[in-house]
């Protein structure tokens, strides 16, 4: 993490002493703690009005006086006002708040210490909304039915709101705190899901011409949406663009720092959605489309999220005709997680087991008897059609066998044409060549776990030097971390909103022919692939 | 109503025509709204922040996408910044805001269009905190308590917005629109009254140094005190200067607009206290102190408000030795109320019954015979010891005598003994004489319906010209009224809270001593009074 020491934080302490009142002097206790602290602020925030929030009044008033009018006054900062929201006599400088990574299937969040810059504890939940549809259009469908008398869109933000609130109890747990003195809290989620949180309509984010309810909402407590932290906690919600293109990308942009560079850099970041921004400290533009769900798990028979028994590195020796599989936190392998998959495809087809157009090929005529062997153990017929054994029934966490069906590889294939064609469409919007990118970030577990010469080999991610490629992590919550510690960064993430371009691919005719181009191995135009080989089955080594 | 089309009213509306959505623009309908609204504003309020409450969000969306992205924006104009709050489609510019008298004993209130600068209702209703106590002190005491588990303080806030409510309902009814159309609330009430509207403790605000937990509150929504007028309406609170000076006065001083004029001015409030202000636009000073219980009604076993069937005025003819009543909407006496109290002691001072230490003067030797024959049938010795028959029972409205127990006389010397010891403490404070005093302003039913003749019999009031004194009726409410229609009000009412200086009575010694020399009637001075004849028995015309 960033050094955002000496940065203004969200929320902040303001050191105070107060004379007590007297018969010569009687100023109201309220009115006299807001003109200790007006006289106390630092010259950045000389000038914005002190407000007190009616929820605060009565506890300030209240824990002011029983610390004797000295202590500490915690302040929300607020681009417009400053909140005077608690006071507490004790001398610990240490302000908890909380980053979320507000995901359509899973939760991510960490808890800040914004006043010492240290992360202090961390949690991770799958989105209780899952019962009610696995992906967006399918929430958003729910939001507006009607189950037993109660609104759609009442229980999705009732659930979303449950999972935050074990994550916060988890949090307070792990730091050893009361969620109560959990001071503020940021949320970075797409369109929907933000809607969703904030229990607003999002009927019109999927029906042309894809308006949000709201973009840039102004900041509120914590208790006006449940979320059980302090009652007067803001709660900062990263601004999204357009209905496609949310606030977790804003975050992951800020986290990347891409808006502040001289030289033109990428950041992709693959969720439900594949993201792409593409810029420098002088312009941005991005686009979003469906490239995600084959590679986010959880679509794919036997995709899953990157955890223990998923199987994340593939290599398939070509000589001994032995597959090397390596599974997080080596437990028997129970499925494939993105980076598994995109590995696994690209030894296949170097193997010449999975064939340009990105179909299983059960050829046994070629190769060695080795590979021969190989190829008829491995692939077998199943209820899903033909399909690849990764891991037999007998090796596996889970008594069946890990497969690679056609259908998964179909939906691979789809999805590694849609990424490059999303990346060849921006580009070639404002002119700019690959080579021309100084960095591609690749946000997310997606840019953790991905082998780059994997993807460049299918075709997914252009043929960059390696070193051109740089895994960002969860950039979406390290986004919302930066919203919380620094108001440069804050006030940056609605800058971004007001100077990117975002481009709607619905609406694209030039991505759909360059989608059509993307759907082989490497591509239409290997010409765009150097560094992909021409695989003929003949040319495997026969050694083995 | 002095005139206030023109001025800034707290809450405005914004006409406002958006592009709808379309592909090329799918700016969220938020930030259209806010987009639109922020271009139309007018140049008073450019450049103040255009926010969004939490709670308007989702309505303010629906509404604006249903009337078709062109209608009037509702706008809280508050110093710090514009709250956008509502949409309508209709063409009505009718603005309905709800003014509060929030008194100790009653409560009144009136429903203004602030856009059409009119008073379309009124109200008023006894408030149901009287249960737990008649007056503050009563309930400063009731609010630290704990009855069946509930917090006092929680009881009496229920108590008083169970009866704003039923006021807001009254008012709704009279003007013929939803309690939900009511878009503002001006509060003016005293310091205790306000605390416990807010569910704030009053414990300090009686003990020394009388230090209240809040003077200047910030606006806050209705709903947060469970007020149901709209819920993003803005409260806007009076500000108070002292436990002993509250908000009602700073209204008072408002409506008078003492604080705007070029000459030096006294007002004078008497509520459950009586409250003074003596000063003009370059400086103001006020005081207040305990004058008020006696005449208020409600302290005086015969007293009453100015309602039906209280006694009024008072004429004792002293050659024919008739006492002449006029009683409020002439009904059948059933008490008495503070401006007829005053007139009836001064009438029996004039009549040589109450004598120059205000003490019932039995004897019959001296005057007439008419005359021996009155004090004969009305001084009678009742319960409350010797008292004089106001009217006798069979005269009465409910069947029992009207008296004037010399227990009422002495509360009644103590609040007149009061009043003029806080009018010469004030003025000696600043050197002005009374005769400096450009105008009086009496408010009130006390300066509604009392006679200053008799006021200045008793030695009350100073001994000036009739026409110093100006009636301006119920000062807190109509300075509520300004607080709604015009910026510049409100503006001023924070302005005075910080350039009056408040003397503090209870620690002043020279108050003490000018209360003990006005223990007489007129006053231990008599020069001080040339214009109230001196008293003897043997001068009473005897033709009667």
């Amino acid at each position: 993490m960033k050094n955002y020491t000496g940065q203004q934080p969200l929320v902040t302490s303001i050191s105070v002493v107060a004379e007590p009142p007297s018969l010569q002097d009687n100023t109201a206790d309220i009115d006299r703690l807001r003109i200790a602290v007006r006289k106390k602020l630092p010259p950045t925030l000389e000038g914005r009005p002190v407000i007190i929030p009616f929820a605060a009044m009565a506890g300030l008033g209240r824990r002011f006086r029983k610390a004797g009018f000295a202590g500490r006054a915690l302040v929300n900062v607020l681009p417009h006002e400053l909140q005077l929201v608690d006071f507490c006599k004790d001398t610990s400088d240490k302000i908890p708040a909380m980053a979320l990574d507000l995901g359509t299937t899973h939760l991510e969040a960490t808890l800040v210490d914004v006043s010492g810059d240290e992360i202090i504890a961390h949690t991770h939940a799958p989105n209780s909304q899952m019962r009610y549809g696995a992906d967006i259009l399918s929430r958003i469908h729910y939001a507006g039915s009607h189950d037993e008398g109660t609104n759609g869109l009442v229980k999705l933000q009732q659930a979303v709101v449950t999972t935050i609130n074990e994550m916060v109890d988890s949090l307070a747990g792990e730091a050893g705190i009361e969620p109560d003195a959990i001071h503020a809290l940021s949320v970075s989620g797409n369109t929907t899901m933000v809607h969703l949180l904030l229990g607003l309509s999002p009927y019109h984010i999927c029906r042309e011409p894809y308006t949000p309810l709201v973009g840039s909402p102004d900041p509120f407590f914590a208790v006006e949406i449940g979320v059980h932290i302090n009652k007067t906690a803001p709660v900062w919600i990263l601004p999204s663009i357009g209905s496609y293109f949310g606030g977790d990308l804003i975050s992951g942009i800020l986290a990347s720092g891409l808006d502040q560079m001289e030289k033109t850099s990428m950041l992709i970041d693959v969720g439900t959605n594949a993201e792409v921004v593409l810029g420098n400290r002088d312009w941005l533009i991005a686009c979003a489309g469906a490239a995600g769900p084959a590679l986010e798990g959880g679509v794919a028979k036997m995709g899953m999220r990157a955890e223990p028994g998923a199987i994340e590195h593939v290599l398939l020796d070509r000589e001994s005709w032995q597959l090397q599989l390596k599974t997080i936190d080596d437990q028997p392998a129970v499925g494939i997680c993105g980076s598994g998959l995109i590995e696994l495809v690209a030894q296949l087809f170097l193997a010449g087991i999975v064939d340009i157009r990105g179909k299983l090929c059960r050829d046994t005529a070629a190769g060695s008897e080795k590979r021969r062997t190989f190829v008829q153990d491995r692939l077998v017929e199943s209820e899903e059609g033909l399909s690849f054994v990764v891991t037999p029934a007998k090796e596996s966490g889970h008594g069946k066998p890990v497969l690679l069906a056609q259908v998964d590889l179909d939906a691979m294939m789809r999805s590694k044409a849609a990424m490059y064609a999303i990346l060849t469409t921006l580009t070639s919007q404002v002119g700019v060549e690959f080579s021309d990118l100084d960095h591609i970030y690749v946000a997310g577990a997606f840019g953790k776990h991905i082998d780059p010469v994997a993807a460049i080999t299918l075709g997914m991610l252009p043929d960059l030097p390696l070193s051109t490629y740089i895994p960002v992590g969860n950039s979406s919550l390290h986004g919302a971390e930066r919203i919380l510690l620094s108001e440069e960064a804050l006030l940056c993430s609605m800058e971004i909103g007001r100077k990117i371009t975002y481009i709607e691919l619905n609406v694209n005719q030039e991505f759909m022919l360059r989608f059509s181009g993307s759907r082989f191995i490497p591509h239409t135009d290997p010409a765009l692939f150097p560094s992909v080989p021409v695989v003929r089955i003949e040319d495997i080594p026969e050694k083995g």
